[in-house]
């Protein structure tokens, strides 16, 4: 009962990764807004495995379908809904999964919850159930742009210990794209990628950092108390799979300074009220103020890994598991546009939201 | 229309610092619960203002009153409504407010939003609009311990570069209640204590982090995909005035670890599932699997502080501001119940979600 | 966990019969709307027993109280809380009921339902619970009224078997005010007051129906498929008391019609579209088309009576009844404002729905 | 953004009548539930169109395929995706409505609220839309009658003035699939047919009423003061395509009665609480009461009528329009199962909404 996201633009994924397939419908699209399977594709090949030589083998295309919610190529402010087939699929693979729980993932505590679970790759526990949060991300990151003047963008900042240091308000897609570890800092992103290598070579992984941005947002996005623009933000990333943290401006790093230090003194700036820095992360009491937008998301090492590891049985035996074949080193350069999905079906939701409350 | 918290245990709070007073309406608490203000009030004394030599001086009983909701000492099941009158209102002392936007504070976003604002005392962005989520927590947490087994903890853990060491499984209120910094670890507790004493006698101000726990959460609480256990506390947390990050387990000092070093292996002990390590947070996939939860919470350092800033003015000027009077050197101590209400307001909610599904 | 109506312009009412009073909140209120206590007292004097000699001869002065949501005057987008104080409390008068479920009554299904049941006059069930409909009501009347220029009214058709021939688009305030029964037409507004007043001398009760229209309502509001326009409408006035029947345009009547009879040709007429006829009752296929929305709503005779009646107690023994004292002979009249007021509560809702997703 | 409905038994419905199909997402269906293609088709059977000759001849197999949520034909807890592919398309049928507003269709209100319409077959107001409602509907009754006991029955009591007396107890679904009206009395059912059969050959249509039931539904189930049961089956039937009328128990021919005539007596009969009528229809103050719960569905004439028409052209032009080939000339026969479905979804969302807060 948690497959839906957003008040006004609602999305409800479905899929499990051995199944029919995977998919989401969309309601409240605004109408008359020009969108096909080109406008989404791209963010799914993006997202899909086999991209690269960092991440997972597993071939599948992941060609996305409209089925509804469109005509002559333009929504009609009726439900869009998505659909992506499932094709490599291999249960075998997974069959030593069947009566072992695999460690860190979700195997145990889906059959304690439903009493049931659909070992063959993960069931809806797979990262494939993100494939219909991007096809929705990229209706709302389309409409965001050329509605509102909105830029979403994520970027690979921290793999393990290896940092790069990102300005928020300048690093571009084009940057993101050049490399296949998704940082924007060329040198930086070398060092990462020797690094994920070496893991996937040792069957062992990595976490790190993403940095997501949004830029554009006018000031007044946001709804106190609970539906705080960044409340919001922070559901949504620690709602992806392997995250576990989210700070947004300062974050952790502000609590060691003193107020003094820590505050965002406001300046006129091009004839409107700025900030003359940004700690505050965009969002100040839970509306945005007209600054970037810029947040951190943490993500675990894969739990998938190919060493042998301890664990129990289904019938309550303590053994040994060691996954077999194909696995994801680290999950940052994938996540990239799981975040900026996220992003963009927040911040939209809170536009539309904003548009009904007060109109503008 | 971001005022109410909750699918099945529905919180709506109201109310600005100056006005009528403050409260909460609860829809869809159990029948027959035992509730009258004596279960209310003692969370709603830890958050007062003026209750310690560290907190704000401004003086407010904060006397809960239960209008509906409950009849002969007993929940109805129907809403339970509660009141807290205002009572010392100073609209002068904000007089200086009501043209400067004060730095890092909502002022300015709300003017932006809604076109108008109650600057005094700062109307709905007060810290006393959690008085509302206390008073519903306090309830929430009741039923928890009652008729679920479940205990809800939160303590300081960090106060600027101050930071304890603390056992999520060990530490009791009691310890917490120890002393008026709320750190269960009384040597760390008095240092930090010195500390807020310096910055409230400097005019200044601190942040830190608190360390939230629930104990005895049964394996199978949560809804994924997105409504995930962590996911709907790291929104309930961010939720709260001056939380800027939030993590879950290992959360951010977990991306430096390999898959191999991070994962929890399962173990059967006391013929149950449990984990050797808890990286994970008491939580797998959106689902608690048994473990104590943990999480931390980062609080900036309060935006009020007594010393000269720079802002700008309603019309547009470069100005300065300097607060007066009474302020919070730390919100972390008067946090520490805030914390643990929207804990126990997540955690009641999803154990009602849980049994409506899965009928247990 | 059903005390909420409205998705963007939410309301929340509590309150029992007897207890501290009963309210409501309001989250989603546009902001800069002029609103005080004047603008809300009118209408719940207008539900109030004791208004004229067919109500009830309950005498409460139901005095509403804004707690929260304004500031000088004006609304300011944040939750609006209103209070009315219980003060006409006899729990003694009914002492029968403690241990007797009144026929027709929710008696029965509140204690079935929630193994608990706050006895004096009725506790939630009690007619009073509409007090925080009314007075949320008359801020969304003013609102449509003044930002989106629709008249919602409401009349009394039909008492019993008396009924008025009336014209949805014609009837004014004034005419329906005009009589305490609240029938535009006098001379037959004449006739059903005599009948009431016979029902009440001789203990006994009548029903009937209640005509609701919305004029200037513009086309385009409401969200198929599901939250149709008439749909809302529907459960809007099905969830008032004592109502048993809804029907929109032709309702019922239309069924014995053949569809080229019963069918509304669109024709043009002062340049813009318009239907010859309004079998439709304003709405086609879930949304507005421009035309006069009207309505009808059948209401039960009350079921208090004080005539002795079968019934049966607390522990299962098969009794007598018979209610003392005050009872309303027949509620349409203080139905009046509670079905205006449910009117504007779904028509701005969906007013908002429709600006948020089509912008206007 | 109307396209959910329920609470926690989570319904979403996709799809225009031309484009890749039409379907639907359940969210929150209990786990380990046997489920099937099997079990889904034989309603959508009883809906499609050209099953007999009193319906459309429009000839679709409507195959359901079930893409989510189960696993070895038990549902896995996780969200249930159903697909229907649309197959018999024939945009040219309806190159005429392109330009042209039907009349008492939605094609001008569609086009007035989103600026943009699907004419092909009506697009999402074409009655295909209510698949996805009728294979949710299958799920939800297979549930409520597994493992609630309650059984969910509707049939045609009128067509225009041709109406049977009907027993909301004891008719069989074998009576009502007897024959092709889906009137459970034999003798009015062939009336009926031959009505419908002479409307067909005029090119003209006919509308009437539909009796829904619920058998052994037990007491407790509705969430005043809002989410009564009663106003949730109202708008739930007010939602289906051509509904304008609900009525509940003695509805608008009830207000004839007075109290002392109306109301239902309580009688301890079979040792629990019985009433001996049942005006009431099985609810009381929102709540189930025990007994059978029975309404009245009022369909008006299908507006697609085979005779030349006044209407007016996108353009503002007063035309003629004549609808060819295929028709309704009348709906109930296929909004039987249609009703069954509605009533099932609001009453397996209502039996786990009292599960959540009352525990049983």
């Amino acid at each position: 009962m948690g497959n839906t996201f957003g008040q006004l633009f609602r999305v409800t994924t479905w899929g499990e990764s051995h199944g029919g397939g995977v998919g989401v419908v969309i309601d409240g699209c605004p109408p008359q807004v020009k969108l096909t399977e080109v406008d989404i594709q791209p963010e799914l090949d993006r997202r899909r495995p086999g991209q690269s030589r960092i991440t997972t083998q597993r071939q599948e295309a992941d060609r996305v379908q409209i089925l509804s919610g469109t005509f002559e190529g333009r929504t009609l402010g009726t439900p869009i809904s998505m659909l992506v087939a499932n094709t490599d699929q291999r249960p075998e693979a997974y069959s030593e999964m069947k009566d072992k729980y695999r460690p860190s993932h979700a195997d145990y505590t889906y059959e304690a919850k439903y009493g049931t679970r659909a070992w063959p790759g993960g069931g809806r526990t797979s990262a494939r159930e993100t494939i219909g949060r991007v096809a929705a991300g990229a209706v709302a990151r389309k409409i965001l742009k050329e509605q509102f003047g909105v830029e979403v963008l994520a970027c690979v900042q921290q793999v393990q210990k290896i940092a790069a240091d990102i300005n928020s308000n300048k690093f571009t897609r084009k940057q993101v794209e050049s490399n296949i570890i998704r940082c924007p800092d060329k040198a930086v992103a070398d060092k990462m990628i020797r690094l994920v290598e070496r893991m996937r070579k040792a069957g062992d992984s990595v976490g790190g950092v993403l940095l997501g941005v949004a830029r554009g947002v006018p000031a007044g996005w946001g709804e106190p108390v609970f539906d705080r623009l960044e409340a919001d933000l922070a559901k949504a990333m620690i709602s992806l799979p392997a995250s576990k943290g989210f700070e947004i401006g300062s974050g952790f790093g502000g609590t060691a300074l003193k107020g003094s230090e820590h505050n965002d003194a406001f300046r006129m700036r091009g004839g409107r009220v700025r900030t003359a820095t940004n700690r505050s992360g965009g969002v100040q009491g839970g509306i945005s103020n007209g600054e970037t937008i810029h947040f951190r998301v943490a993500f675990k090492p894969t739990a998938t890994i190919l060493q042998s590891q301890d664990t129990v049985s289904r019938s309550g035996k303590n053994v040994k598991l060691k996954a077999r074949g194909r696995h994801d080193p680290c999950v940052l350069p994938r996540a990239v546009p799981m975040v900026e999905a996220m992003t963009a079906l927040v911040l939209l939701d809170h536009a539309l939201r904003h548009r009904a409350q007060c109109g503008k």
